[in-house]
């Protein structure tokens, strides 16, 4: 699968990355069939009329719109980790199994308060072609908890926290069918201010399991507990 | 937490690792109070006696059996990804979530036939004493498909496979309360011999959602699936 951003029946052009790697590297030729996204929820299947490796033509013969469309939106709003790598993991995890939103967060106990979005972007990048999703995770940029706490979401909003009873668990609060935004601190927690702001805001505080999670393992349980939550018949 | 194999009430003395890492590391001494596991699901609150860094004696204040016992037994058998960094990953964040027996798995899509059991066994311990759990995973020797289809598994038994039917999910199908045993394939997945071969043994073909997952994606997967069926209200 190959990604453009904006290819599209007027455009159907790989830009120069994606060329180079469809024939340069995948040597791919004239009239070979090729899978294209634009990372919005279009799925292209189409035949190669250029091969161009530094702007590679293509003849569109089917497309498919909302391709994997979910019936619901989720937005993770985490700490990057100390260890850049696991943070980078949560990103191509998250990805894999599904995500909409995610939102670098720095609360009080955050030990790293930078990312390097273009990494980051090559990451989620290379996983949703991996996975086959044509829908791209939009990387939105670092924020303050308090900022993110602002955000005119609509749908259900969890706060995720250690000192809440197992029983509270996002995957019996949380609803099928609705949109869901789920805030993750680092490995310190939330303070017990940050819990009240958020409250202030609408999030309900909310256990992940009976276990202590590492930042990382935190999201990638509440992406797949929301996952799950939409998927299992109940 | 620390964690000393055999440690209980007849031997409460920490090994030499354990002793090292509370006295000269995190600097405990005399009178501290630190926690222990055996990892067989003791969990000691203990009284330090004798802070000797290659052999530090402890005086037990109070034992607590079953520590975190879930009602079910989780074994995995996974086929180790060709990056050895993937497989590392799937064990710690499968024993964060919770998983009693790891099988390195052999398959004829496999591409790595080796672990590294010394560097695997630190992984889980270490993760073990992050997430302060009092039972510790076991890691099997790697098996051929063959040998791990013999095993003389008591409860429920599933293989993965991309091309089943995403209703048929692990979620949907797996019951609570009983044992649950999860088959694994490389990033090439498993022949159609080996899933007939797998069919013959018992084992259900179930999907782990609409989506293509890394080999230690679908691992942490099924171990957080079967973790939520047995932990949601339903």
């Amino acid at each position: 699968m190959f990604y453009t951003p904006g290819f599209s029946e007027k455009k159907s052009l790989l830009n120069k990355e994606e060329s180079h790697h469809c024939i340069n590297v995948m040597r791919f030729s004239k009239s070979s069939i090729v899978y294209v996204t634009n990372g919005r929820g279009d799925l292209y299947k189409a035949e190669i009329e250029e091969p161009d490796p530094s702007g590679c033509r293509l003849k569109i013969i089917e497309k498919q719109s909302g391709f994997g469309k979910r019936d619901y939106n989720l937005t993770i709003g985490i700490c990057p980790t100390k260890n850049p790598g696991r943070f980078e993991f949560f990103i191509e995890k998250s990805t894999e199994i599904g995500i909409d939103n995610i939102i670098p967060l720095i609360c009080s106990s955050s030990e790293r308060k930078k990312i390097n979005p273009e990494r980051i972007e090559r990451i989620i990048t290379s996983a949703m072609k991996q996975s086959l999703k044509a829908y791209r995770p939009i990387l939105e940029k670092v924020q303050d908890l308090k900022e993110a706490l602002k955000d005119d979401f609509e749908g259900q909003k969890f706060i995720a926290s250690e000192s809440v009873d197992p029983e509270m668990n996002l995957g019996s609060l949380c609803k099928p069918g609705e949109n869901v935004f789920v805030l993750i601190g680092a490995e310190g927690g939330f303070s017990e201010r940050e819990m009240e702001q958020a409250a202030g805001s609408g999030f309900i505080p909310v256990s992940l399991g009976d276990y202590r999670l590492r930042t990382e393992t935190a999201g990638i349980v509440a992406c797949h507990t929301v996952h799950l939550v939409n998927n299992l018949e109940r």
